[in-house]
């Protein structure tokens, strides 16, 4: 369609943090440039220019950062950090997208980001709880709730033990898995964040990993062993819970904070061979493939938090200049709950 | 019931394998004793005695020789070592298992071997060809048909890739695939078993992991990627197979072979979060969860057999002396097809 606008496009400029060099462990402030006065390009047909007001900081940003493989290409040198975000339309060429409304897509770490017309970037009316948004609504609600339901398929009585369970995604899956009316342990790396998963939570167990003896807490915490598990962080947490896993467990693969940031080949979970042991199976997904789902999935998610039975948390970090900070803190275990940036 | 019995028992000697110590790495002569006058011990109620004729060699013998936690307890020390057999019933306390009739089970590596009425002793009536049993219609048939089949899900047009090819299960495993109409891939260890695997078993490709290089090869005999892994390997050749995934695939972990003779805890499949990328899963399986199906397995084997869509090799070694070379050599790779030991 013919471009409609409410902003000077020639008289706006942007500012965004774009990929200098590919990181080697965590993001470095090095890493990346914020460039402060950068000239708007033109839209093509089926794109929208948002006005970005709020930046969700997920940990697979981090992997997006690499050459290697993913599931998505590997953001260039040169290019805005890829994230997602919600803002509001300030210029279109696509109907999905009226001018002034909302749209929960991938603009990036800039103040203006470009959606187009795909499955990545859902318009969300007029009105909108952004941080809410980010943090149960979209994506991360979406995960949590895939795979903890669908994937994981949880039943009643069954013992799930989450990892980075006090993150945003582990802290809704945890909740998920309770609502089911399973025995719920969840692995983070704090106190405080063990309180939280217990007293605010109401999970049954908390798992302190840099103080606790891990092994030992889960035979102590998941008598019965563990039916399914929901891993968010790889490495040697992944390989203890392998070692406890129940007849016929799921072992459901969401992400691997533990290893993103690692360079060349991390070590592979070497009791993946427990899987046999216990007829067990691991299985990888993404929310990506569920995007159609999110009507329900929300609708869910809403009931549970209008009948007080689901919370979260947001951590919320200003201005693009914090957005390195904010993608470290999750993997530093900084952080709790969703963290998101306000621009 | 009461004892009905073939030989004079107080007259009757034992010849068997004993465990003496634990192997570290592969199992030598000295880790085992050759006990040649044992006395034999009585029957309880629901036993039966065989005279064995057969035992057949699975690399799973291995695993029940450390004591680390697997799916049955560990030989302990001054038992016969566990292994599958076939013999004829000498002497019986048990209805299922008649005088004279033939019993495929678990006597272990010795002349007379006691099996019991549970479910891992089948009586497979007077006449039997042992070889074929222990080759096709036992467990490594079972074993090989329920991971592609009900594991592995294969459909017609797949691509399927399955490691120690030319092994008892991985020979079977990669007929049982291309029966399916799947594209298939073998890797074995030698250009000899490379040959067998295309000119006789009709395969579409082989690869030997110990001359080629592995992820080229992959690259070129998989151009749409890899639906079904077959694993018996573990080690470096899952991880290869790993970055090969295509979406949505299945890894059907068999066995490990790679790391059954490792002493501590071999290193893990490093690629395994590609089963993320991929929406990949991985499961592990035992047919002694599938021993009820027995029956309908054999019968479609039975039917390939007939058809000449199905071939099968035997290498037969001699005597209880050369059971401890026969099991290693399922791991220095010097075993084609199904490795039996003629008492």
């Amino acid at each position: 369609m013919e471009l409609e606008t409410a902003v000077d496009l020639d008289a706006t400029t942007n500012r965004r943090v774009v990929l200098r060099r590919r990181p080697e462990g965590l993001l470095t402030k090095d890493d990346v440039e914020l460039q402060e006065i950068v000239p708007l390009a033109g839209l093509d047909d089926g794109e929208a220019l948002l006005e970005v007001d709020w930046i969700g900081i997920d940990a697979t940003v981090r992997t997006w950062l690499s050459k290697a493989e993913g599931y998505l290409p590997a953001v260039e040198i040169g290019e805005a950090v890829r994230a997602s975000g919600i803002g509001r339309v300030v210029a279109t060429r696509c109907e999905r997208f009226p001018l002034g409304h909302a749209v929960y897509g991938l603009p990036g770490w800039q103040r203006y980001g470009v959606v187009h017309d795909d499955p990545l970037a859902t318009p969300v009316g007029e009105e909108v709880d952004a941080p809410a948004l980010l943090a149960v609504y979209g994506a991360t609600g979406l995960t949590a709730y895939v795979g903890m339901v669908d994937i994981g398929r949880v039943e009643q009585g069954q013992t799930v033990v989450v990892s980075a369970a006090a993150g945003a995604t582990g802290s809704l899956a945890a909740q998920i898995a309770r609502i089911h009316g399973c025995r719920v342990v969840g692995i983070c790396g704090t106190d405080d964040k063990a309180r939280w998963l217990l007293d605010d939570l109401g999970l049954d167990g908390a798992i302190n990993h840099r103080t606790d003896d891990l092994h030992a807490r889960l035979k102590e915490l998941c008598p019965d062993r563990v039916d399914v598990y929901f891993d968010n962080v790889g490495g040697p947490i992944l390989d203890a819970v392998l070692d406890r896993l129940a007849m016929h467990a799921r072992v459901v693969l969401c992400g691997a904070i533990a290893i993103y940031n690692e360079h060349g080949r991390p070590p592979g979970p070497s009791n993946y061979f427990q899987l046999i042991n216990r007829r067990a199976s691991m299985q990888g997904f993404l929310s990506l493939d569920y995007w159609d789902r999110f009507p329900e999935v929300a609708g869910k998610l809403g009931e549970w938090m209008a009948e007080g039975k689901l919370q979260y948390r947001t951590q919320v970090y200003e201005g693009l200049e914090s957005a390195v900070d904010a993608l470290n803190a999750l993997f530093t275990g900084d952080n709790t709950g969703k963290t998101v940036i306000r621009l």
